[in-house]
């Protein structure tokens, strides 16, 4: 599995523009690779662009079978991965390129269709009933949850792909403006521009494009709802959950099992929850987790600097989570490197956790 | 494989709402179908709407694993099914619903991107050339090529869920609007207000589902550019023809073999363009194919009366011919049946054929 990508920014450019260039550093960084050997070009975006698939297979050259653009909001990206991982399964393409971008200014910024959200059609006002919730039901407090951005972030610095900023304190997340009772500045990610773009292949097809080839091994996805409406629990991911389980189970493995992991913090609290609801940790004790591994220095869970630390342009982050994981299994991150990771797994969610994709990854 | 949709129309509603009105119809036509079977929704549709895939699902009380939309202009639709048949071909899913709409005002009917089309956008532009080209090469007059909206309008007529138009006669398109030197308003499809829904299912799903299930045989699609820019033969569309080329091959059959087909006649000269690039006819003798269909009463080309006669919201099309296909397979069209039919075709196209889909489907 080859990738490129952006670097994440905030520069006013069409999305045409990040993709492509996103594609020409893969196939730049895949020497392998022919263009005529791509069958598929997906496209993952909120922009609303139309016929993306087609302009930007025409600006890389390629001339696929299958070309469409893929949306879900912020998990796009991944719905894009598994749809290309069915296209190699069953046969129907053999090379798959996905690209992932979106705009600073992406639409699917606010969640527009929930009137049930009354004015709080900003996903910041879900994250902040859950932090609410979280810190009430395990007595979490917000020192704890502080560490989620200052680990993230300081992971980005040694990203080169991320988003620039300074690195935080736990002091500087505190003193950030407040933006809710519940949650500050520095615990959300920021909107970006951005491009990723992977390449998949069927077995044969990969054993000729790479040395230490990356293999999709377990594929989770659940949609629970659209809205926020609704009774639920609100320390609990339930489509990460179920996502969760049925990839492990595909892969044949358990969390105990997986070295490294991407997952979806668009928000400081969603890093804990997704801990507990991926099996990484019991519930109430992912804050606990995040903490151990900001003290330690230990990079294996958001080694890009996840969300917070990268940024977040809505449709590249699904892709850029995998490109991490597969850089990571072929021991190419730098000072980002987890030690000797043999297993990865991507968490990408939508919408207040409404759906979730888990992706475990293998070398 | 079960269908569903609404009739096609002027109305000003929401995408959701004809989403859900066709799923709705999909679901009391399906008997044997339990909302928790099914594994994915798709949505094909180019309206700005985000997340629509995860709102119809909600709203359908269907709680997936993998629900996403898929845009590609035009072909939408067709782009989902292929998507479709790619999750249940690998294991991924077993029973996907697939369902396309679009509003009368879809931003897909604007091709924003080329400025290489200066100020001629919209897709009647290239028709006409197209038109242009296809007179001036092969002879044929506007007298042969009105006899495609008077065919496709006749049999709309049958269809319920087109569009409602009165039928015209050959002077009738003659004496219509002249939009450019070579094309009448009569020779246009017309934007419209519409949802179109199927069901896709694997072969032990599907025999528990439909007495008479219908499945997909054949599968070929191609994207050869994005922008009109370029020398090309305006008498040929290459997408089609290397889309069809697949198709039958994966279907083990040829032109001779299709006792009913859909064609993408966004505009008139497409059909027997699309005609003559499927097989069905020689190279500029496809306009005589349409007049002897027409002069016979044949419904076996566009049945449903086509883009031209039923209407043309993009992201449904695509859907509603296959679900025509299927009903024509399963003996269900009624006034509009092609007596005997075991194998139909599906041509569905985007942006002056610069991509085109091709189903072949069997009893």
């Amino acid at each position: 599995m080859g990738f490129g990508g952006t670097r994440f920014s905030r520069k006013d450019v069409p999305v045409e523009q990040e993709l492509a260039a996103s594609v020409g550093d893969l196939l730049r960084s895949t020497p392998g690779i022919s263009r005529d050997d791509i069958d598929a070009v997906l496209v993952a975006t909120n922009d609303n662009a139309v016929y993306l698939s087609a302009i930007l297979a025409e600006l890389a050259g390629i001339s696929p079978r299958i070309a469409h653009t893929v949306e879900n909001l912020c998990s796009s990206g991944t719905n894009a991965i598994v749809s290309g991982a069915a296209y190699v399964a069953s046969g129907l393409a053999e090379t798959v390129l996905v690209a992932g971008a979106d705009r600073f200014d992406s639409p699917g910024q606010v969640l527009s269709w929930d009137r049930s959200r009354g004015e709080f059609g900003r996903p910041v006002f879900w994250a902040s009933m859950f932090a609410s919730a979280y810190k009430r039901e395990f007595g979490v407090s917000d020192e704890d949850l502080a560490c989620v951005p200052v680990k993230n972030r300081r992971n980005a610095a040694d990203n080169p792909r991320a988003y620039p900023d300074a690195e935080v304190t736990i002091q500087d997340v505190l003193d950030s403006r407040e933006l809710t009772g519940d949650l500050r500045l520095y615990e959300c990610s920021r909107p970006c521009t951005g491009a990723c773009a992977v390449l998949l292949a069927s077995e044969s097809a990969a054993r000729g494009l790479a040395e230490t080839p990356v293999w999709i091994r377990g594929i989770g996805q659940k949609t629970t709802s659209a809205s926020f409406a609704g009774s639920r629990d609100l320390t609990r991911m339930e489509s990460t959950a179920l996502a969760a389980r049925d990839a492990l189970s595909m892969a044949g493995t358990d969390p105990g099992g997986i070295d490294v992991t991407e997952v979806h913090d668009a928000f400081g609290v969603c890093e804990p929850l997704a801990l507990e609801d991926l099996g990484f940790a019991d519930k109430g004790s992912g804050a606990r987790l995040s903490k151990d591994l900001l003290e330690t220095g230990d990079r294996s869970v958001n080694p890009r600097g996840g969300l917070i630390g990268a940024g977040h342009p809505l449709g590249a982050t699904g892709v850029a989570q995998t490109a991490e994981i597969v850089s990571q299994l072929q021991g190419r991150s730098g000072r980002r490197q987890v030690q000797g990771a043999r297993r990865g797994l991507v968490h990408n969610m939508s919408a207040a956790a409404t759906s979730s994709t888990v992706l475990v990854m293998g070398s």
